[in-house]
Protein backbone atom coordinates (compact mmCIF):
# COMPACT_ATOMS: atom_id res chain seq x y z
CA UNK A 1 0.00 0.00 0.00
CA UNK A 2 1.06 3.37 -0.89
CA UNK A 3 1.39 6.65 1.89
CA UNK A 4 -1.64 8.74 2.02
CA UNK A 5 -0.83 12.24 2.89
CA UNK A 6 -3.11 15.05 3.24
CA UNK A 7 -2.43 18.62 3.47
CA UNK A 8 -4.75 20.72 5.80
CA UNK A 9 -4.98 24.36 7.43
CA UNK A 10 -7.11 27.40 8.06
CA UNK A 11 -7.34 30.19 5.14
CA UNK A 12 -4.51 32.10 5.09
CA UNK A 13 -2.36 28.87 6.36
CA UNK A 14 -0.65 29.29 2.53
CA UNK A 15 -2.14 26.28 1.90
CA UNK A 16 -2.61 26.34 -2.18
CA UNK A 17 0.81 28.07 -2.83
CA UNK A 18 2.43 25.14 0.08
CA UNK A 19 0.51 22.60 -2.22
CA UNK A 20 2.12 23.64 -5.43
CA UNK A 21 5.71 24.16 -4.09
CA UNK A 22 5.53 20.67 -2.11
CA UNK A 23 4.02 19.16 -5.48
CA UNK A 24 7.51 20.22 -7.99
CA UNK A 25 9.92 19.33 -4.33
CA UNK A 26 8.31 16.01 -4.60
CA UNK A 27 8.45 15.57 -8.58
CA UNK A 28 12.17 16.64 -8.23
CA UNK A 29 12.82 14.29 -5.38
CA UNK A 30 11.56 11.28 -7.91
CA UNK A 31 8.58 10.28 -5.60
CA UNK A 32 5.62 8.17 -7.53
CA UNK A 33 2.39 9.76 -6.48
CA UNK A 34 -0.95 11.41 -7.35
CA UNK A 35 -2.15 14.61 -6.54
CA UNK A 36 -6.05 15.51 -5.64
CA UNK A 37 -7.99 17.81 -4.42
CA UNK A 38 -11.56 17.92 -1.80
CA UNK A 39 -14.54 18.12 -2.99
CA UNK A 40 -13.88 16.67 -6.23
CA UNK A 41 -11.83 14.76 -7.57
CA UNK A 42 -13.74 12.43 -9.75
CA UNK A 43 -16.48 12.56 -12.05
CA UNK A 44 -19.60 11.91 -9.73
CA UNK A 45 -17.55 13.93 -7.01
CA UNK A 46 -17.06 16.97 -9.31
CA UNK A 47 -20.74 17.00 -10.14
CA UNK A 48 -21.70 17.53 -6.45
CA UNK A 49 -19.09 19.85 -5.93
CA UNK A 50 -20.62 21.94 -8.26
CA UNK A 51 -23.94 21.70 -6.57
CA UNK A 52 -21.78 22.56 -3.27
CA UNK A 53 -20.24 25.59 -4.40
CA UNK A 54 -22.87 26.52 -7.12
CA UNK A 55 -24.61 29.88 -7.53
CA UNK A 56 -28.40 29.69 -7.05
CA UNK A 57 -27.63 26.84 -4.07
CA UNK A 58 -27.40 29.62 -1.28
CA UNK A 59 -30.51 27.69 0.52
CA UNK A 60 -28.36 24.77 1.50
CA UNK A 61 -28.49 23.70 5.03
CA UNK A 62 -24.76 23.16 6.83
CA UNK A 63 -25.94 19.06 7.28
CA UNK A 64 -26.36 18.70 3.64
CA UNK A 65 -23.61 20.42 2.64
CA UNK A 66 -21.87 18.04 4.99
CA UNK A 67 -23.51 14.81 3.62
CA UNK A 68 -22.87 15.67 -0.13
CA UNK A 69 -19.38 16.67 0.79
CA UNK A 70 -19.10 13.17 2.41
CA UNK A 71 -20.90 11.58 -0.85
CA UNK A 72 -18.24 12.81 -3.03
CA UNK A 73 -15.29 12.11 -0.68
CA UNK A 74 -16.63 8.53 -0.78
CA UNK A 75 -16.64 8.23 -4.37
CA UNK A 76 -13.33 10.26 -4.39
CA UNK A 77 -11.81 7.65 -2.25
CA UNK A 78 -13.07 4.64 -3.93
CA UNK A 79 -12.26 5.52 -7.86
CA UNK A 80 -9.27 7.14 -7.28
CA UNK A 81 -7.31 7.43 -3.69
CA UNK A 82 -7.79 3.80 -2.78
CA UNK A 83 -6.29 1.78 -6.78
CA UNK A 84 -3.67 4.26 -6.41
CA UNK A 85 -2.50 3.20 -3.09
CA UNK A 86 -3.24 -0.50 -3.97
CA UNK A 87 -0.70 0.13 -6.92
CA UNK A 88 1.95 1.26 -4.22
CA UNK A 89 1.62 5.32 -5.11
CA UNK A 90 1.88 8.08 -2.77
CA UNK A 91 -1.14 10.09 -2.67
CA UNK A 92 -0.58 13.89 -2.21
CA UNK A 93 -4.41 15.12 -1.12
CA UNK A 94 -5.42 18.88 -0.52
CA UNK A 95 -7.93 18.86 2.44
CA UNK A 96 -9.76 15.41 3.19
CA UNK A 97 -11.76 14.57 6.03
CA UNK A 98 -9.78 16.94 8.66
CA UNK A 99 -11.49 19.90 6.97
CA UNK A 100 -15.04 18.47 7.29
CA UNK A 101 -14.72 18.25 10.83
CA UNK A 102 -12.98 21.57 11.28
CA UNK A 103 -15.33 23.71 8.74
CA UNK A 104 -18.81 22.19 9.41
CA UNK A 105 -17.92 20.39 12.53
CA UNK A 106 -16.60 23.53 14.18
CA UNK A 107 -16.86 26.43 11.55
CA UNK A 108 -21.05 25.69 11.13
CA UNK A 109 -21.80 24.13 14.49
CA UNK A 110 -22.37 20.97 13.81
CA UNK A 111 -20.53 19.26 15.75
CA UNK A 112 -16.82 17.54 15.18
CA UNK A 113 -17.78 14.16 16.61
CA UNK A 114 -21.29 14.09 14.37
CA UNK A 115 -19.28 14.93 11.37
CA UNK A 116 -16.93 12.25 12.06
CA UNK A 117 -19.01 9.67 12.57
CA UNK A 118 -20.73 10.62 8.90
CA UNK A 119 -17.10 10.85 7.51
CA UNK A 120 -16.20 7.30 9.10
CA UNK A 121 -19.15 6.15 7.01
CA UNK A 122 -17.86 6.89 3.91
CA UNK A 123 -13.93 6.86 4.07
CA UNK A 124 -14.02 3.29 5.67
CA UNK A 125 -10.51 2.02 6.68
CA UNK A 126 -8.70 4.88 4.10
CA UNK A 127 -7.58 7.21 6.98
CA UNK A 128 -4.77 9.17 6.22
CA UNK A 129 -1.12 8.11 7.08
CA UNK A 130 0.33 11.27 7.88
CA UNK A 131 -1.75 15.09 8.10
CA UNK A 132 0.89 18.03 7.70
CA UNK A 133 -1.31 20.26 9.84
CA UNK A 134 -0.20 24.38 9.01
CA UNK A 135 -0.68 26.36 11.99
CA UNK A 136 -0.70 30.07 11.58
CA UNK A 137 -1.05 32.56 14.24
CA UNK A 138 -4.33 33.77 14.11
CA UNK A 139 -3.35 37.17 13.06
CA UNK A 140 -1.02 36.51 10.47
CA UNK A 141 -3.98 34.22 9.17
CA UNK A 142 -6.52 37.24 9.31
CA UNK A 143 -3.76 39.59 7.48
CA UNK A 144 -3.53 37.00 4.69
CA UNK A 145 -7.00 36.21 4.14
CA UNK A 146 -7.29 39.87 3.59
CA UNK A 147 -4.83 40.43 1.24
CA UNK A 148 -6.36 37.70 -0.81
CA UNK A 149 -9.29 39.04 -0.75
CA UNK A 150 -7.76 42.92 -1.42
CA UNK A 151 -8.90 44.50 1.58
CA UNK A 152 -7.66 45.23 5.17
CA UNK A 153 -8.05 43.63 7.97
CA UNK A 154 -10.11 46.31 10.14
CA UNK A 155 -12.65 45.55 7.42
CA UNK A 156 -13.19 42.05 7.05
CA UNK A 157 -16.75 41.65 9.14
CA UNK A 158 -16.95 39.96 12.53
CA UNK A 159 -19.08 36.83 11.09
CA UNK A 160 -15.26 36.49 9.04
CA UNK A 161 -13.01 36.47 12.29
CA UNK A 162 -15.17 34.76 13.84
CA UNK A 163 -15.39 31.67 11.66
CA UNK A 164 -12.04 31.76 11.22
CA UNK A 165 -11.54 31.51 15.07
CA UNK A 166 -13.92 28.80 15.17
CA UNK A 167 -12.30 26.39 12.27
CA UNK A 168 -8.68 26.99 14.09
CA UNK A 169 -9.82 26.16 17.82
CA UNK A 170 -11.69 23.37 15.96
CA UNK A 171 -8.27 22.16 13.79
CA UNK A 172 -6.68 21.93 17.71
CA UNK A 173 -9.33 19.75 18.87
CA UNK A 174 -8.69 17.67 16.27
CA UNK A 175 -5.25 17.30 16.53
CA UNK A 176 -6.00 16.41 19.75
CA UNK A 177 -7.77 13.59 18.80
CA UNK A 178 -5.99 12.43 16.26
CA UNK A 179 -1.84 12.94 17.68
CA UNK A 180 -0.27 10.41 16.30
CA UNK A 181 -1.74 11.11 12.78
CA UNK A 182 -0.98 14.85 12.67
CA UNK A 183 2.61 16.45 12.02
CA UNK A 184 2.43 20.34 12.79
CA UNK A 185 4.17 22.69 10.66
CA UNK A 186 4.77 26.28 11.36
CA UNK A 187 3.04 28.23 8.94
CA UNK A 188 4.56 31.36 9.61
CA UNK A 189 7.78 30.82 7.45
CA UNK A 190 8.57 31.28 3.82
CA UNK A 191 6.91 28.87 1.32
CA UNK A 192 10.15 27.25 1.30
CA UNK A 193 10.92 26.42 4.33
CA UNK A 194 7.38 25.18 4.78
CA UNK A 195 7.85 22.77 2.20
CA UNK A 196 11.58 21.39 2.73
CA UNK A 197 10.24 20.61 6.17
CA UNK A 198 7.03 18.55 4.72
CA UNK A 199 9.47 16.73 2.09
CA UNK A 200 11.72 16.09 4.63
CA UNK A 201 9.28 14.23 6.90
CA UNK A 202 7.67 12.34 3.70
CA UNK A 203 11.19 11.14 2.78
CA UNK A 204 11.65 9.71 6.05
CA UNK A 205 8.30 8.01 6.13
CA UNK A 206 9.36 6.21 2.76
CA UNK A 207 12.60 5.78 3.17
CA UNK B 1 -47.37 20.26 14.21
CA UNK B 2 -49.02 18.38 11.78
CA UNK B 3 -49.20 14.62 10.85
CA UNK B 4 -46.11 13.56 9.30
CA UNK B 5 -47.04 10.39 6.97
CA UNK B 6 -44.88 8.15 4.81
CA UNK B 7 -46.05 5.34 2.50
CA UNK B 8 -43.15 2.42 2.09
CA UNK B 9 -43.37 -0.83 0.10
CA UNK B 10 -41.17 -2.73 -1.77
CA UNK B 11 -40.94 -2.59 -5.77
CA UNK B 12 -44.33 -3.94 -7.10
CA UNK B 13 -46.24 -3.16 -3.81
CA UNK B 14 -48.48 -0.87 -5.54
CA UNK B 15 -47.19 2.11 -3.98
CA UNK B 16 -47.51 4.68 -7.31
CA UNK B 17 -51.21 3.83 -7.53
CA UNK B 18 -52.12 4.02 -3.71
CA UNK B 19 -50.02 7.09 -3.66
CA UNK B 20 -52.16 8.57 -6.60
CA UNK B 21 -55.56 7.26 -4.85
CA UNK B 22 -55.04 8.12 -1.46
CA UNK B 23 -53.85 11.80 -2.91
CA UNK B 24 -57.75 11.88 -4.01
CA UNK B 25 -59.55 10.62 -1.26
CA UNK B 26 -57.36 13.12 0.55
CA UNK B 27 -58.44 16.37 -0.83
CA UNK B 28 -62.16 14.47 -0.75
CA UNK B 29 -61.85 14.80 2.78
CA UNK B 30 -61.04 18.04 3.17
CA UNK B 31 -57.60 17.51 5.22
CA UNK B 32 -55.18 19.91 4.31
CA UNK B 33 -52.20 18.70 3.23
CA UNK B 34 -49.11 18.44 0.81
CA UNK B 35 -47.82 15.65 -0.73
CA UNK B 36 -44.07 15.43 -1.94
CA UNK B 37 -41.33 12.71 -2.57
CA UNK B 38 -38.24 10.99 -1.98
CA UNK B 39 -35.56 11.77 -2.99
CA UNK B 40 -36.29 15.07 -4.07
CA UNK B 41 -39.17 17.76 -3.29
CA UNK B 42 -36.45 21.02 -3.34
CA UNK B 43 -35.03 22.38 -5.78
CA UNK B 44 -31.13 21.67 -3.71
CA UNK B 45 -32.49 18.05 -3.79
CA UNK B 46 -34.02 17.54 -7.21
CA UNK B 47 -29.99 18.11 -8.45
CA UNK B 48 -28.68 15.65 -6.20
CA UNK B 49 -31.32 13.27 -7.80
CA UNK B 50 -30.27 13.62 -11.28
CA UNK B 51 -26.81 12.84 -10.05
CA UNK B 52 -28.06 9.91 -8.50
CA UNK B 53 -30.46 9.09 -11.33
CA UNK B 54 -28.49 10.13 -13.82
CA UNK B 55 -27.51 8.22 -16.93
CA UNK B 56 -23.02 8.41 -16.77
CA UNK B 57 -23.47 7.52 -12.68
CA UNK B 58 -23.15 4.06 -13.16
CA UNK B 59 -19.67 3.95 -11.15
CA UNK B 60 -21.72 5.24 -8.32
CA UNK B 61 -21.04 3.34 -5.01
CA UNK B 62 -23.24 2.35 -2.74
CA UNK B 63 -22.07 4.38 0.38
CA UNK B 64 -22.05 7.39 -2.04
CA UNK B 65 -25.61 7.12 -2.86
CA UNK B 66 -26.95 6.88 0.84
CA UNK B 67 -24.71 9.88 1.52
CA UNK B 68 -25.83 11.69 -1.60
CA UNK B 69 -30.06 10.93 -0.97
CA UNK B 70 -29.32 11.31 2.90
CA UNK B 71 -28.01 14.92 1.97
CA UNK B 72 -30.93 15.69 -0.57
CA UNK B 73 -33.48 13.78 2.47
CA UNK B 74 -31.77 17.21 4.58
CA UNK B 75 -33.14 19.64 2.57
CA UNK B 76 -35.93 18.40 1.88
CA UNK B 77 -36.54 18.29 5.86
CA UNK B 78 -36.04 21.68 5.76
CA UNK B 79 -37.10 23.75 3.38
CA UNK B 80 -40.21 21.79 2.86
CA UNK B 81 -41.10 19.35 5.03
CA UNK B 82 -40.36 21.05 8.46
CA UNK B 83 -42.21 24.38 7.34
CA UNK B 84 -45.33 22.37 6.39
CA UNK B 85 -45.77 20.46 9.93
CA UNK B 86 -44.92 23.79 11.78
CA UNK B 87 -48.02 25.66 9.46
CA UNK B 88 -49.89 22.87 11.13
CA UNK B 89 -50.78 21.02 7.51
CA UNK B 90 -50.48 17.02 7.36
CA UNK B 91 -47.55 15.91 4.96
CA UNK B 92 -47.89 12.89 2.98
CA UNK B 93 -44.64 11.57 1.58
CA UNK B 94 -44.10 9.01 -0.68
CA UNK B 95 -40.56 7.24 0.62
CA UNK B 96 -38.41 8.56 3.05
CA UNK B 97 -35.86 7.44 5.94
CA UNK B 98 -37.05 3.08 5.62
CA UNK B 99 -36.48 3.36 2.16
CA UNK B 100 -32.94 4.07 2.34
CA UNK B 101 -32.56 1.39 5.39
CA UNK B 102 -34.59 -1.15 3.07
CA UNK B 103 -32.61 -0.08 -0.43
CA UNK B 104 -29.04 0.36 0.64
CA UNK B 105 -29.08 -0.72 3.87
CA UNK B 106 -30.54 -4.03 3.19
CA UNK B 107 -30.58 -4.42 -0.61
CA UNK B 108 -27.30 -3.06 -1.31
CA UNK B 109 -25.74 -4.66 2.40
CA UNK B 110 -24.60 -1.86 3.70
CA UNK B 111 -25.98 -2.39 7.12
CA UNK B 112 -29.47 -0.75 8.06
CA UNK B 113 -27.68 0.20 11.57
CA UNK B 114 -25.34 2.06 9.19
CA UNK B 115 -27.85 3.74 7.19
CA UNK B 116 -29.76 4.63 10.16
CA UNK B 117 -27.49 6.70 11.74
CA UNK B 118 -26.90 8.66 8.45
CA UNK B 119 -29.97 9.53 8.25
CA UNK B 120 -30.48 10.52 11.75
CA UNK B 121 -27.82 13.01 11.27
CA UNK B 122 -30.13 13.95 8.13
CA UNK B 123 -33.28 14.41 9.63
CA UNK B 124 -33.03 14.75 13.50
CA UNK B 125 -36.32 14.89 15.15
CA UNK B 126 -38.06 14.73 11.95
CA UNK B 127 -39.24 11.65 11.72
CA UNK B 128 -42.75 10.42 10.78
CA UNK B 129 -45.29 9.85 12.63
CA UNK B 130 -47.22 6.83 10.87
CA UNK B 131 -45.65 5.22 8.25
CA UNK B 132 -47.77 2.79 5.76
CA UNK B 133 -45.96 0.00 4.69
CA UNK B 134 -47.63 -2.10 1.54
CA UNK B 135 -47.04 -5.49 2.40
CA UNK B 136 -47.43 -7.58 -0.60
CA UNK B 137 -47.03 -11.15 -0.79
CA UNK B 138 -43.62 -12.42 -2.67
CA UNK B 139 -45.29 -13.96 -5.54
CA UNK B 140 -47.63 -11.08 -5.77
CA UNK B 141 -44.83 -8.53 -6.09
CA UNK B 142 -43.32 -10.22 -8.68
CA UNK B 143 -46.03 -10.52 -10.56
CA UNK B 144 -46.38 -6.82 -10.35
CA UNK B 145 -42.67 -6.63 -11.45
CA UNK B 146 -42.96 -8.36 -14.21
CA UNK B 147 -45.71 -6.67 -15.61
CA UNK B 148 -44.65 -3.22 -15.15
CA UNK B 149 -41.32 -3.66 -17.36
CA UNK B 150 -43.63 -5.80 -19.66
CA UNK B 151 -41.89 -9.34 -19.17
CA UNK B 152 -42.72 -12.64 -17.63
CA UNK B 153 -41.29 -13.71 -14.15
CA UNK B 154 -39.36 -16.44 -15.13
CA UNK B 155 -37.66 -13.70 -17.38
CA UNK B 156 -36.74 -11.52 -14.50
CA UNK B 157 -32.69 -12.46 -13.58
CA UNK B 158 -31.87 -13.70 -10.68
CA UNK B 159 -30.06 -10.77 -9.43
CA UNK B 160 -33.48 -9.02 -9.28
CA UNK B 161 -35.38 -11.67 -7.77
CA UNK B 162 -32.43 -11.98 -5.00
CA UNK B 163 -32.63 -7.80 -4.45
CA UNK B 164 -36.47 -8.09 -4.48
CA UNK B 165 -36.17 -10.70 -1.62
CA UNK B 166 -33.89 -8.88 0.57
CA UNK B 167 -35.07 -5.25 -0.11
CA UNK B 168 -38.48 -7.24 1.55
CA UNK B 169 -36.67 -9.04 4.58
CA UNK B 170 -35.04 -5.55 5.01
CA UNK B 171 -38.37 -3.87 5.58
CA UNK B 172 -39.86 -6.81 8.11
CA UNK B 173 -36.48 -5.73 10.30
CA UNK B 174 -37.31 -2.75 10.10
CA UNK B 175 -40.88 -2.73 11.22
CA UNK B 176 -39.60 -5.01 14.16
CA UNK B 177 -37.48 -1.77 15.26
CA UNK B 178 -39.91 0.28 14.91
CA UNK B 179 -43.49 -1.11 15.80
CA UNK B 180 -45.25 1.94 16.96
CA UNK B 181 -44.63 4.19 14.18
CA UNK B 182 -45.08 1.25 10.97
CA UNK B 183 -48.67 -0.14 10.31
CA UNK B 184 -49.07 -2.84 8.16
CA UNK B 185 -51.31 -2.51 5.26
CA UNK B 186 -52.36 -5.66 3.52
CA UNK B 187 -51.40 -4.71 0.17
CA UNK B 188 -52.60 -8.36 -1.85
CA UNK B 189 -56.16 -6.46 -2.08
CA UNK B 190 -57.81 -3.97 -4.75
CA UNK B 191 -56.33 -0.15 -4.86
CA UNK B 192 -59.97 1.00 -3.20
CA UNK B 193 -59.43 -1.74 -0.45
CA UNK B 194 -56.39 -0.09 0.30
CA UNK B 195 -56.89 3.28 0.19
CA UNK B 196 -59.79 3.26 1.97
CA UNK B 197 -58.20 1.72 4.78
CA UNK B 198 -55.46 4.06 5.29
CA UNK B 199 -57.93 7.38 4.61
CA UNK B 200 -59.53 5.62 7.62
CA UNK B 201 -56.27 4.97 9.80
CA UNK B 202 -55.40 8.91 9.06
CA UNK B 203 -58.38 10.38 9.87
CA UNK B 204 -58.49 8.73 13.13
CA UNK B 205 -55.36 10.13 13.83
CA UNK B 206 -56.61 13.65 13.10
CA UNK B 207 -59.49 13.79 15.13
Amino acid sequence: MGLFITLEGPDGSGKTTTMRLLEEKMKQSGIDFIKTREPGGSPISEKVREIVLGIGNEEMDPRTEALLIAGARRQHVVEKIRPALQAGKTVLCDRFIDSSLAYQGAGRGIGIEEVLNINLFAVGETLPDITFYLDVDAATGLERIAASRGREINRLDKEDISFHDKVQKGYKEIMAMFPSRFKRIDANRTPDEITDEILKLILERLS
